[in-house]
């Protein structure tokens, strides 16, 4: 191997051992860590994001890179990742040491203020600290740059390519489109789905979780579920991919899909090439393919009722007392049950897309100044009016719900959206490729769809910018059509069959 | 602040984020890390090694502590943190980087070799990786610099100070005063201690480790603990201080030591000035103080008479069906029968010592190359008959019992023993500085010889070299008597009793 290439890797590996470190700390912070550890463990991961961004932006590799970028005896692979480094550094390198280790601990401070204004159920605690942050994101646009609107700067972080331009046109059919569809499905009969709510023990629900884990293939020798207060999935490698979950006694559905939800970002984690451990080629395409990867298994799998066809005399027999008496076509129609809620994780697949389009909407004001955090709590309530027909009983189910404003991550949630669309789309091209797919989820055989998505999308890892990897993969742009047709399909379905129920009882 | 000397608090910090960040890594890969985790573990551990050796050996900064060393605007605080950081860069920067992340891999390396031979239960299997580790001491002893041998290089890291020379004469006294009187307790009636080793379920004693750390003063606010194949201490802050235990379910004194011990450990690292972090201010004195501390809960007070008076009603309680018929007097007796044992952690406080001194007579001699890696199973098989009259059954139950040396830790053992005679002398200044310290201890009134240690002992952190420490805590220099009085006057009065009890009967 040409011996400058050889050091780019080893120079980019080690910047993935920061990283993985990074990872450990963080993921420990949310599991594990006594709660006085917060003010050191801040200390830490500043310094290491610190250092992680100055291995990362060191002068003397930026020259190497830009060395091999004009070494013609890279071949196509080697020159794809070295491309796709530079344009990492065309972007980070406009942040300074100061600014990120800043950014680390104001991020940090959001976060223990969040917690603390969710204890208090009252977003006014939080404020402050969100203010800050968003003035720093105004300043982190600035110093990254953008051609038309301050968000695309941070959009771009999240999804390579990904403008205010092209988010608008999309959401214009989820409000013109989909609003419509929500609101013919919420005037019709509703299936029944308080079997969902009753008490169902802590421990068997972890039991399950683990066993739903196991059979769509995630790997338990290279990586472990936990619980923490907000499930997520973070990878310290590729050999140690871990997954958190919640247990609601009163609530087997929050715990059942984000298992299923949680496990389909770590299969995609845990199929990128090991053997490129701190490439391009070994990272996500993006967060939009990500959540494509969890929604494809939350939804398009786990809700299904192929999938129920399976799992649903394990889950009768584990839970007889909550589950004896409700059929399959019951349970099938409870779990999809379509309503406007409150917190967007519990939200069904169609009213999902009017919480991110909120969040989007708000997220994009406060950055061009249009909002004011102040003001965020009301401007957040009305539109859940607006858009949801639903009143805001208080900041924790609303404003305060999601996370990842703590973690000043603004500009990610258009990707929630992004991923479900890409993932219908995936779907029909799986489904088109596999013809015996339904057979085989109803068998729960899983492997030649989790295959057909390692060949497809994992195994290549950001080698393909996601625009280009969508057409690869089914032959077409990102069509909002596939989602739009997925849903009126399914839940076309099952709320004739609900109607024809009423109709006849 | 001086400036300087800020800059000199600011640059250690930054160095002890490192060391948290760290032991964080470490802690993970014994408590949690799926299997296939350990290479790129490895590779990560090794990354943040070199990176910490990097920072603390910084030219610049090793001009900046240059700068502070003659600098009269320091107090004597400022100024003797600053000499300890200077005697450290003295030692710490003759090993360059490379030889830190060598030194990192090759112990991951022996470790998961020293696993692999534990399941195997064969030496061999682990021989060439410490054959590969031992060569490598060699050469950091000789990298480090020594005067008489060049074991004392490495004693120096973990006990300041020590030497070869100083250690003979203790343990000359070990063989020749310990070993008769181990020889006569072990020629007397034994006292009973069968009903230690039954079943005693998981969970239950899960829940007694916890209470017992509760009741010494462990601070769950600052820590917490798990389980591990081998039990630990860990700090990554003097707020977050983790400990581990393990659990047989057939053996109840494991558990309720081996917290006790753990617990020790980490009220002294619980009681580091958190104002301090990363100066010598804020580091343990050394491991034989450490040692010191985890030993004198474990046993001057762990193992008394007034502790047990204490909660042996609440063992009696907690498990009836084991110690219902035993009354607190035999299981007092049961609990400090002396005999040899094959495990060192599993020792007896006397015995204890020949386990030490054989590891320090074997580590000494591959040292200097008078025993070679391939004769060490047999002579540590020979030197269990000579000192405890034992033979070995099987590698597991003999030379791959402990972990040390895959950790690379040589020079290590000498501190437990250093560590029980400290012990033994700080305990008898306690209770010469609290006249009711028998009765507290019969109360589970536990703050107040914590508040001494804590004012005496750990508030000091490393401003007193050892000896220092040892003379201002107890009036003169390590002395051996102490040790030996308590060991004449505890066990002489357990076996008088236990003869007493064989004469009536």
């Amino acid at each position: 191997m040409n011996s400058k290439y050889a050091r780019y890797c080893e120079h980019l590996a080690r910047h993935a051992d920061l990283s993985g470190a990074l990872g450990v700390l963080s993921w420990d912070k949310e599991v594990n860590m006594p709660p006085r550890g917060a003010p050191f463990r801040t200390r830490q991961l500043a310094t290491l994001e610190g250092l992680a961004h100055q291995t990362f932006t060191d002068p003397e590799f930026q020259r190497l890179v830009q060395d091999l970028l004009a070494d013609d005896s890279l071949d196509a692979f080697q020159k794809r990742n070295v491309e796709l480094t530079w344009r990492d550094l065309q972007r980070i390198a406009r942040l300074d040491q100061d600014f990120v280790e800043e950014r680390s601990r104001l991020v940090s401070l959001a976060y223990f203020s969040w917690l603390e204004a969710r204890d208090l159920n009252d977003y006014a605690r939080f404020q402050p600290a969100l203010q800050r942050l968003v003035e720093l994101k105004r300043r982190e646009a600035e110093l990254l740059g953008y051609e038309d609107h301050p968000y695309d700067a941070l959009l771009e972080e999240f999804e390579p390519g990904l403008r205010v331009r092209f988010l608008e046109p999309l959401f214009e059919r989820v409000k013109g489109e989909l609003r419509p569809f929500a609101q013919a499905l919420r005037s019709s009969p509703q299936p029944q789905n308080d079997f969902l709510y009753q008490p169902y023990p802590r421990h068997k629900q972890w039991d399950l979780g683990l066993k739903l884990l196991r059979a769509i293939g995630y790997d338990f020798d290279a990586g472990r579920q936990d619980l923490s207060p907000h499930p997520f999935t973070i990878s310290f490698s590729p050999e140690d991919v871990r997954v958190t979950t919640r247990i609601d006694e009163n609530n087997l559905a929050e715990m059942v899909w984000s298992c299923i939800h949680e496990g389909g970002h770590a299969l995609y984690e845990q199929g990128l090439p090991p053997e490129h451990y701190g490439l391009p080629a070994a990272a996500a395409a993006s967060l939009g393919i990500h959540e494509s990867q969890s929604r494809l298994w939350e939804n398009h799998v786990g809700r299904s009722r192929p999938f129920w066809e399976k799992f649903y005399p394990l889950l009768q027999e584990t839970f007889p007392e909550n589950l004896q008496g409700v059929s399959l076509d019951t349970f099938y129609r409870g779990i999809n049950r379509v309503e406007p809620s409150l917190i967007r994780t519990e939200s069904d697949e169609i009213h999902y897309h009017f919480h991110v389009l909120i969040r989007y909407e708000l997220e994009k004001q406060l950055l061009e100044g249009s909002l004011q955090t102040q003001d965020l709590r009301d401007a957040w309530n009305e539109r859940y009016t607006e858009y949801l027909g639903i009143a805001i009983p208080d900041d924790n189910r609303g404003v305060l719900q999601d996370i990842h404003w703590a973690h000043g991550s603004f500009g990610y949630f258009p990707t929630y959206s992004l991923g479900s669309f890409y993932a219908a789309q995936f779907f029909a091209a799986a489904e088109r490729a596999l013809p015996d797919l339904e057979d085989q989820i109803r068998q729960g055989r899983f492997a030649p769809l989790l295959e057909w998505l390692r060949a497809s999308i994992h195994r290549h890892g950001r080698i393909h910018d996601p625009g280009e990897l969508c057409r690869r993969v089914t032959g077409e742009e990102l069509n909002f059509d596939y989602f739009l047709e997925y849903a009126r399909k399914k839940f076309g379905a099952i709320y004739a069959g609900e109607a024809g129920v009423h109709a006849s009882s």
